[in-house]
């Protein structure tokens, strides 16, 4: 049997390579650009030099690699076809035909976010667990649902849009996916900034909180120095994030929830905040839940994408 | 290779038994009692001796039956362990070691709504599917979820529970969940009775519904008849029911929808209520999806308990 395995992670400005041994171990991990240029039609071909390259240098010979496991910021099925990813002007293809092709090893593709999940839930925050949802708190909200140890791509490569789950009826601003009310507008970043500004305009005691800074950090900083604003925002960013993450435990019933993302960086004061809403709205038979932080940061891909191929 | 296999449903009142050839075919079908005194102590020795004899009765050989595959009204994990189902008098056990012991034969037991879902994905409304999320709208909500031709059972056998998925901040009565505002209180049959005697209250125009009969097909009868309160009846079920598909496409994105249950007679017409509303929230990317009704009435968990085993 093979000893090793590649773990991409292409970005929208950096592509993140790994080199892993069967156990997981990282050999040795670099990063590429991500030449998005001619609708990114460099960025496979890069890669495939990236790791003739690194074989090379490593005199390990193709017949001692596994595969290629690669995450891809944009909707992918489970036979490896991209339907559109935006950030690298790719349009729709079959990413592990295409990279096979390249460089004559296996591939296997998937979203990244579902990627990231796979990998907190082999060596991150929920290693040990094979039912887990991963939600990623940043400028959005993105996710990743693992059954069984593999990811739910989805009829159309949309599993784990957790971001854009229906959870307020009375929104008026329009979220970027052209709905109203999904998650993402009040659990990420982004959403904790909206939630903050609008309970600041109606604060009238004092608050460490300013209209300078109403960034996600500037409020869980607040909260950890128990600023009463900022625990209304927090709360209120809690009921959003608790009540989606019950819904979606009523629904697929997962050993584990992960937390990632830069708003997670704010640590476990978020469960404060979350745990009790997911208590309050979760279906009595699905409360039996890990809820727990993402590890890895930004290796959670690499570690993800190498486990899907092997 | 074996050429048979049983597909068993236990209910509460009967247990519904079905011989299947190994393409699915029903080579017989019949009912035995469900004896519940006693713990239920005697439903899985009577299954067995029920499959005893009609091995004799058709001369088949233990040896040419691939399996039993049981439906239970209960949690159960994918290891086959019944976390208590209350209909049946029964604890916790393990299903299949306890049936296996009994005929010698490799047995699998899954939750019956999943069970159910897992046979209209084989021979029923979704044939061909092979991620797909039945619903079913009887007295409450049941469901079921199926990805990659596999049951989600859930880290506690909670998975696929749909009617508990929470849909509605604003409500005062309690589920059977003891939980509030969960997607059974309006979408099930008893939910469409408690929306059809809140809007008859307040209606002060003529109307077919009456007082003494606010079930389900009243309802949606009015609605063929074009009565506008049933039609408006109608239309806050659909609003509930597409917006919690809605919610559960943008988490697993499936293939297929399959809509069940004794509501589910009313026929197509309920999909003009819910498609509009599964469109309305639904994420974009999750969209392409097939919405179809069941098709094997009683004998999904047949189909489905013989194809889990398969």
């Amino acid at each position: 049997m093979a000893n090793y395995v590649f773990g991409i992670d292409i970005g929208g400005t950096t592509v993140k390579m790994g080199l892993l041994d069967k156990e997981g171990n990282i050999v040795d991990k670099w990063e590429i650009p991500t030449r998005k240029e001619n609708g990114g039609k460099n960025i496979l071909p890069d890669v495939a030099a990236a790791i003739d390259s690194k074989l090379k240098e490593k005199s390990i010979d193709k017949s001692d690699v596994i595969g290629i496991g690669v995450g891809v910021p944009g909707p992918i099925d489970d036979n490896g076809v991209v339907h559109c990813a935006v950030n690298l002007g790719w349009g729709e293809f079959n990413v592990n035909d295409e990279l096979k092709k390249l460089t004559g090893l296996t591939t296997k593709a998937g979203n990244d976010a579902n990627v990231a999940a796979l990998g907190e839930a082999w060596k991150g925050g929920a290693k040990g667990y094979s039912s887990v949802v991963m939600v990623t708190l940043g400028t959005g909200v993105g996710g990743g649902v693992i059954i069984n140890g593999k990811i739910v791509a989805g009829a159309n490569g949309a599993g784990g849009e957790i971001g854009h789950l229906h959870i307020e009826d009375n929104e008026e601003r329009e979220c970027g996916c052209k709905n109203h009310g999904c998650l993402e507008q009040y659990a990420s970043a982004t959403g904790i900034s909206y939630l903050a500004g609008k309970h600041l305009e109606k604060w009238n005691k004092e608050t460490v909180l300013t209209k300078a800074d109403l960034s996600a950090k500037a409020v869980f900083d607040g909260v950890k120095a128990k600023d009463a604003l900022c625990i209304e925002i927090a709360e209120e960013f809690g009921k959003y994030l608790g009540k989606g993450l019950a819904i979606i435990a009523s629904i697929i019933n997962p050993e584990a929830f992960v937390i990632g993302g830069g708003v997670s960086k704010a640590g476990t004061v978020i469960m404060d905040y979350v745990l009790p809403n997911f208590n309050k709205y979760v279906f009595s038979g699905a409360k039996e839940c890990k809820m727990v932080l993402a590890t890895l940061g930004n290796d959670a891909g690499m570690y993800g994408a190498a486990k899907m191929v092997m």
